[in-house]
């Protein structure tokens, strides 16, 4: 079916966004059209203001349009003298959820990976260094997903944090709650057999 | 998790999208900032451009930037006098993938529904009207969802059209290709039997 320039430009565009196929971009655009115009110009303006506005935070990597991200502005938290290092904003928020951590964190924003030549000077490993020395950091966890790149990764920053004297520790691997057995990977297997601990 | 303002603006307008949960809404905005933000800059520009610039055919309501739609301008499909009613742009679309109607579309944007306060001026009725003088139109195929409101809205069409002396034709209802009788609904059975067809 033809559709006019702008629907064709529109529903084009609504697909390049991830998880959205062909069927939901034409749904969405025609939702907006028949009706929804303000939200569809809200956001407009908030995707180009996101675009245009967000950076990273100066101390942990994270987006925030500010000079700190609200994690790092935090007194308490620095006061933790505890970095947790994760690959990805996502895994902020998801850490975050749980409640579990008061810290701050350093994005990685990717791993480290030859072939896609990213080193450590794309992961900006200078700025994890200089933070360890600021907030005279105590320990380092490293919540990187395990993966041979991901593993390359984590072995690289714990040797750069034991320079510096920080204990470096890293999230407990084994089975996830609610996950089967039988539907496991043999390396998770084995890795919950071998460290296997006192009921 | 506290996002920054801009953030937290974007997750919450994707959020505002047909079929966008929370999760989807996070997962578009950080993957847009994680390095696509020429797509996130040119999905502004074209939902800017689509909600201000896009209006309706003058001739069957469909959406489009133009005076007329692609359906409307071509020559050919006007002389077929047939004008297919449909509640919404994307039934064009789908009855124009199916390649079997050549003649053009009247779209109403709904239908009639007393308790919502939409009557026939609210549809357009009287545009239909004067297609139907203005193309001499000699066949009018009602294509509109079968539920009671569209029931009361095909019999008010079929009778407006029956006074301009216009054939009425409407879409065959039955079992669809690949439905399983066991999980139809009575309406649908009962209607296949009585409407049953030599083989």
């Amino acid at each position: 079916m033809q559709y006019s320039p702008l629907l064709t430009d529109l529903i084009k565009n609504l697909q390049s966004l991830q998880g959205i196929g062909a069927k939901s971009a034409q749904r969405i655009a025609f939702s907006l059209l028949s009706g929804n115009r303000g939200k569809g110009l809200a956001l407009a303006r908030s995707l180009a203001d996101a675009m245009n506005g967000i950076g990273e935070c100066s101390c942990c990597r994270n987006f925030t349009e500010e000079e700190l991200c609200p994690i790092c502005s935090s007194k308490k938290r620095l006061q933790e003298k505890t970095i947790c290092v994760v690959e990805n904003p996502a895994d902020v928020t998801a850490i975050e959820a749980a409640s579990e951590y008061f810290g701050i964190y350093f994005v990685l924003h990717g791993k480290i990976s030859p072939l896609d030549g990213i080193g450590p000077e794309e992961l900006r490993l200078d700025q994890l260094e200089s933070l360890i020395e600021r907030i005279e950091c105590r320990e380092l966890i490293i919540a990187i997903n395990p993966s041979v790149d991901g593993s390359m990764t984590s072995f690289y920053i714990a040797d750069l944090a034991k320079k510096h004297n920080v204990r470096v520790t890293t999230l407990a691997q084994g089975i996830p709650m609610g996950g089967e057995i039988d539907n496991m990977d043999q390396t998770t297997i084995s890795y919950s057999f071998s460290n296997r601990r006192a009921f």
